[in-house]
């Protein structure tokens, strides 16, 4: 029965239930992580092959004859660069590999910005005011970076498509100081949203009036999968270069959630224009990034074929688990009116929306008792969301049963937090 | 017999001679390259343990429990971190352990301080004059950074106890614009010049003008001797800290000439006051660097004694081939007063100061015949060496009897060009 059609008396007798469930819970001394989107062992398990066989130190060399052991070879070995290119439909000619971050290729690409404009304009380092839009909830580590450098974020809401592409639209068109866009086009951290046909179609026709704005384009979980008929998105570059618009993207993925975080291999991909402004930077700032780990990528997943076998093992790890969760919630709180989600096909979390001014005071009910979520709040730019209600639930790290149990805990809170609201009022 | 003691016939007549071997060399269809730091394959071989026995993918956890293989850990896991406070003489607290390339660490603490100002005041990208101090010869890659930041670089002569230090004083204590020098203390690059215990204090005691004025103290070679008694490298940490300024250097080094170029473990080390700000960008900037591959370094060293028992291997692989570029040197060029040079005992180079207006033709008259040298210039700011004088030989690399011949050759090359000259005046 829906909360906000209940009586004062039977709200109390739910707030009293839900009291004595929660310290219960209490009793239980958890002690969960859901905050972060982790893999587990047994994700972590499937790239088991990396250390050894791949790579055993006799025959090092790439395609290209270059002794991977040795300096050289700024944009990364050929087949890393195919398969990437595969992956985010883009030419090679179009791809730079980096380091173990795409994080990382995003601050830096940002921050050659700042230094240098891809234009010749202005640096937005000599700037006194630049403005960033930020679609939310998003996902904080983008924010934090436009936060560091100093912009202005504006947040644009999400919609079951995409970022609102009117308010983006109108934005860009009128303000100049307005430089970016983040975006995690598919599986959207956190809803999992996957932007519609017309959504990138919108993208790729935007006339911005700073010659200098750039669509951040971090496709993270381009095939991750986790249902059996994934969403589809529409290639950004090809409809960029169908509109004369191709130096407005600029892409980004990694096998951090393929093989191992922290130790896969990243990757961006820009027009000509943008990738010549990018490599002299790289250029300068690094000899080459790690050959040897591409090529022990390359080699583990053998094709492209071997790659999209290996993320078949990831999805059948990890749709158990966010069926458990969706499971929770649909059981749990459904039809109650006090939160509501979207069932992702694939990506790494899902997103809860509460009832309003409840987000904080759930986390720290479950923080008190021992499951520790995403700080409410983080999902917005500034950490701060205006209506205090979206929660974002990492699903991936904690051992099954034990994700169950703080599932059962999450929706105890959801609804004591509403209760108590409720029964304030 | 010195050149410049012949006659106007002895010359023409030894300019006849080089000459007609020049064009023996030609005729050999060389194809070799001396132009970079590059170790050989005898010294990548000597990392061969580190791809397989050391990491199998069984027990990937570090000393603290993390681990390696997910995300997490923002300065490097413990051992790592201890293996380079060892190294660099400095506390374990004053590390920060990166990625693949302490070149990148460079340029990422120069970009830092554009966006922010390490002690609150100018970012450095918002000042319209910056200008470097630039000790040569010296790293050309360390130009290139401050020469893509737009930074006014000024060239501090090398005396054989490092920079002259009576020229950085005035500078820096007058000028404020100055924010910095690059340093290579250890076997500079190029010339292999250890600085002295007395201009490693003077930079301890130095007083700049600008509070935000930083020392990059690139300790590439710090234990990469190539003789039976190394140099010794005062500690300027521990200097800094008698003289309370510690905030002046910050320290770099990795394991790129240690293990595998480009797939190594880079590190710096800094003050308190230097770190916080160093890692509040890093914090937004990336997860955490390859811990697979610090695990990876510290199983396969064992110990700091297990390091140094590496070393050695290596010293033992570049002593001969060291000693062949010399003994050609003074065998061929000896007592002729065209060229003069010093007799390193660690590092990668072999710097040379052939006669002036000499070096590009040598450099050109080498490549014409099939050897690839570092272009003249490059060891000087803007590529440009004022008296066109200094040549970088890199020993490492090609195999021992083509070093020689390529040593042959340079020989040849550097007669011809200073005959040419003496000959037309």
């Amino acid at each position: 029965m829906n909360y906000f059609e209940m009586s004062k008396e039977e709200l109390d007798a739910q707030l009293e239930k839900f009291k004595n469930e929660y310290a219960e819970y209490k009793k239980m001394n958890l002690n969960l992580d859901m905050s972060r989107g982790k893999p587990g062992d047994e994700q972590l398990d499937l790239s088991e092959g990396l250390f050894t066989a791949v790579l055993d130190g006799k025959d090092c060399k790439a395609l290209n004859g270059v002794d991977c052991r040795n300096y050289g070879v700024l944009d990364g070995i050929p087949r890393i660069k195919e398969m990437f290119a595969r992956i985010l439909g883009v030419d090679v000619s179009e791809v730079m590999v980096g380091g173990n971050s795409s994080l990382n290729m995003m601050f830096d690409t940002v921050s050659a910005m700042m230094t240098k404009n891809v234009n010749g304009g202005i640096p937005w380092g000599r700037l006194d005011k630049i403005k960033w839009l930020c679609p939310s909830p998003g996902y904080d580590r983008h924010f934090g970076i436009t936060e560091y450098f100093g912009f202005e974020m504006i947040t644009v809401p999400m919609t079951p498509e995409g970022p609102d592409m009117d308010i983006v639209e109108k934005l860009v068109s009128e303000d100049a100081s307005i430089k970016g866009i983040w975006c995690v086009p598919k599986y959207s951290n956190p809803q999992g949203i996957t932007y519609s046909d017309e959504t990138v179609k919108r993208f790729a026709r935007l006339r911005p009036a700073a010659d200098d704005f750039r669509i951040m384009w971090d496709n993270a979980y381009v095939i991750h999968d986790i249902s059996e008929k994934g969403d589809t998105l529409l290639n950004l570059m090809d409809e960029c270069k169908k509109c004369g618009t191709e130096d407005l993207p600029i892409i980004f993925t990694s096998t951090s959630k393929i093989t191992f975080p922290g130790s896969g291999v990243a990757c961006m991909a820009a027009s000509k224009n943008n990738m010549k402004f990018i490599k002299e930077k790289y250029a300068v700032q690094t000899i080459g990034y790690d050959k040897l780990n591409m090529l022990r990528h390359v080699r583990f997943f053998g094709d492209y074929e071997g790659l999209m076998a290996h993320m078949q093992k990831h999805r059948a790890v990890l749709e158990p688990r966010f069926n458990a969760v969706l499971e929770k919630l649909e059981n749990q709180l459904g039809g109650l009116g006090i939160a509501e989600w979207i069932k992702p096909h694939g990506g790494y979390f899902v997103s809860v929306d509460v009832t309003e001014g409840c987000a904080k005071r759930i986390v720290q009910l479950c923080k008190e008792a021992g499951v520790v979520l995403t700080n409410a709040g983080a999902t917005f730019p500034y950490g701060n969301d205006p209506k205090d209600s979206n929660i974002r639930l990492a699903p991936t790290l904690p051992p099954v049963e034990e994700l169950k149990t703080a599932m059962d805990l999450f929706c105890v809170c959801t609804k004591l937090a509403a209760l108590e609201k409720l029964t304030q009022n």
